[in-house]
């Protein structure tokens, strides 16, 4: 194992490559330092629209975007798809997976969160969550598979399966896959099957907390239940999950059967949180300071969801606007230091300009704060939504596809990308392999009734 | 388990929603008929452009469309995903996998073919084959996945690893999986990396009989050999494999260094030819007669790769246009039947408009015999490959989509859609899960060195 030599500029490293780790980079790219990105995966996830992948309006194509391509103009930016196994803060070395060392003068984390069962992994299979292409894969073959089984289940028995949908949690996330659920039953599938009627199905949202956007404005809370029932979504506030089993959910006592079940009930922040070695909170995000340092390391930053940065007495929700700003201005803050200049930098602050969710095919709620103070409802809160979506898409051909694929189907109704990829398997789907089909067909006396 | 009713018009079972399938089904939905559509996916796909998307030019949208909006639009055609389990010629009905039974007037076969390792399923992991949307994903990791290891092995040790790649079988497949990476090496990732040259990746294919695209006539065979040494790519005919291992490709006692090896060697055709009980040939494929049908069941057909019909003393070949052809003769003889003027109808005979390949990004081989009888090769028979190709995608959502991202790469030399997608387990990756790396880093001594 060699080490990376000592270069004469200062040398960055960026572990994360989502919305603060990106935002970071292409700062540095413009300063005089040697920058490494490290991530585990190849590519730049835009996760506001992956809920539109798990629903197939786009594909994963359109919103994920290979990290090299995004950086590829800059030639101070090495990439490396690996994963830190440990930190040395004193020797400022990284040793990562593969058993590469990387030194830095500076770093920024910012790996982020991930889903949190509460302490149910096993809830995991039973009900994914959505945080990455594939997750957002696995949403789609059960949604899309759901559909398949009933009407396989009424070709062969007569009677219509129910066909009931629940979504854990009622953040954004939540609402827009139920949305998004009632949507694709009620206006894409009906014309595809000839047995079951997709736009009977119904979606249920379960939270556990008093209100269903909980972070929203009370106004814009209750306008998206009104949005959320018009579309025929249920929504159960205080309702704790106590056990998710195959095709129900249970709360306490109450059974609740579910054809599928997802996760959008709580995240916890990446486990490098707490293997920094600084102070944490309760959940394991980083303590930092108004320069974004945990404290006693000037040149640490730690950025988005796995910081907890605290303004006006709150903190900084974990959502895409702190970590962009915050991983811009980290990168600002090392030129400055770089250059002796620090000194009279303003602490970070975060610039809200607001939060929106999407309620199915055109409606939405926004709370705007920039460049004017609206609470907006229904269907300009989606044309709004929609802009500023596209417009926040990284790379053109983003842009521009998920454009198109936008008009086609919101649009002219038309066809989404539905296809079921990967394992077939569901419950009480009886799946044989190619060669024991073939062993048992070979057999002379069928089975038939 | 219920059986479906009888109805009054004649019930046509379609098996396999391949090229034979769907087009048979299309031509089924003119007729006074109720037709089924049984498929173990819920997509067609159109297979020739499926090596684009295992070389992240296309996406699997592109080129991928659910079958019910393929059939939409006939309403005596219902969709079930299921798989055949048992036929009782007898009869005259299928039992599915879920314990449907379907009844039958008529029945087409078209279950096409899957790969091939002569004996050795044990390589299918080492060397995936080409036939599906979830073998391109596959492929296209392993090949991305190569480029990143390398330059992760050149970050940690300095030096530049060796990026051979192997590609197993010299049909049409092969040459273009082949001329394909050659591409995408020495285009489209040069400015991705900062430490290795991805240019310098070499590409070989081992072709088993004497010659590359042995289908193809002598001169376009010599033309294609020399584009695809043009490209850089090694081409060894006469090589049979003998052994697949991690790394690794033996001929004899030869051995080949592999950081990624890919099957395009051969294929079988599906065991439902077997199932039927009925004449088939070595390999597994229906014999059948002038109609289509095997022998004594005029009310069965078999289409595609699944059938073998002889044509002026040989075997039509196991490709798109007769399976096509096919499909649509057998639905139409089926209407002539139903309305008793079956007697006057001409034997199905394949009307061979031609074959093409591509090779890279700007030439191909092509065979043509309909409109008008050409061997062309080089740019000429890339834009006859191109316009071919998109005119018969199914779909004008597709058609425009392959356009765009075709014009975005080839002509712009644009990025294409390198995202990598699934498990990241490569050899010597030593993935850590989050949690024991959590309790690695918790743990105070840093192993670095």
């Amino acid at each position: 194992m060699s080490e990376v030599t000592v270069g004469r500029r200062p040398r960055v490293v960026v572990v994360g490559a989502g919305f603060g780790g990106i935002n970071a980079a292409m700062e540095l790219g413009k300063l005089p330092v040697d920058v490494t990105v490290v991530d585990r995966r190849n590519h730049h996830t835009f996760q506001p629209l992956l809920y539109q992948v798990a629903m197939a309006v786009l594909s994963p194509a359109d919103i994920a975007q290979p990290i090299r391509s995004i950086l590829n103009g800059f030639n101070n930016i090495e990439v490396t798809m690996d994963e830190v196994q440990a930190i040395d803060k004193e020797s400022k070395r990284l040793k990562l997976s593969s058993g590469t060392v990387l030194a830095y003068d500076y770093l920024i984390v910012a790996t982020g969160s991930t889903h949190s069962y509460f302490g149910h992994d096993d809830w995991a299979k039973l009900a994914p969550g959505l945080k990455t292409v594939e997750d957002a894969t696995e949403i789609r073959r059960r949604v899309l598979l759901a559909f398949e089984l009933a009407e396989r289940q009424m070709l062969e028995t007569g009677t219509h399966p129910p066909l009931n949908f629940v979504v854990i949690g009622g953040g954004p996330t939540g609402v827009e896959l139920a949305g998004a659920i009632s949507d694709i039953s009620r206006l894409y599938m009906t014309k595809d099957f000839r047995h079951i009627d997709p736009s009977v199905a119904t979606v249920m949202i379960l939270e556990g907390s008093p209100a269903i956007l909980g972070a929203y404005p009370k106004d814009l809370q209750e306008k998206a239940v009104e949005q959320l029932h018009a579309l025929g979504v249920q929504t159960r506030t205080g309702s704790h999950v106590t056990e998710i089993g195959e095709g129900y959910v249970k709360i306490g006592d109450e059974r609740i059967e579910s054809v599928c079940t997802l996760w959008a009930a709580g995240v916890q922040p990446s486990p490098l949180g707490k293997a920094l070695g600084v102070e944490v909170d309760r959940k394991g995000c980083v303590l930092v300071d108004e320069h974004l340092n945990p404290a006693g390391h000037p040149e640490i930053f730690v950025c988005g969801d796995l910081a907890h940065f605290e303004q006006d007495g709150k903190q900084v929700p974990g959502v895409a606007q702190p970590a962009m700003q915050m991983g811009k201005y980290a990168a600002q803050r090392i030129g400055l230091l770089i250059s002796g200049r620090a000194a009279g930098q303003k602490a970070f602050r975060y610039f809200d300009k607001g939060d929106m969710a999407t309620i199915g095919r055109k409606a939405a709620v926004a709370r705007i704060v920039w460049p004017f103070k609206a609470n907006w409802s229904g269907f300009m809160a989606w044309i709004t939504w929609l802009t500023v979506h596209v417009f926040f898409l990284i790379g053109f051909r983003n842009r521009f596809s998920v454009f198109r694929e936008w008009a086609w189907t919101y649009i002219w109704k038309r066809d989404g990308v539905r296809l079921i990829v990967g394992s077939q398997d569901l419950p009480g789907w009886d799946q044989l392999a190619d060669k024991e089909l073939a062993a048992r067909q070979a057999t002379s006396s069928l089975p038939l009734d």
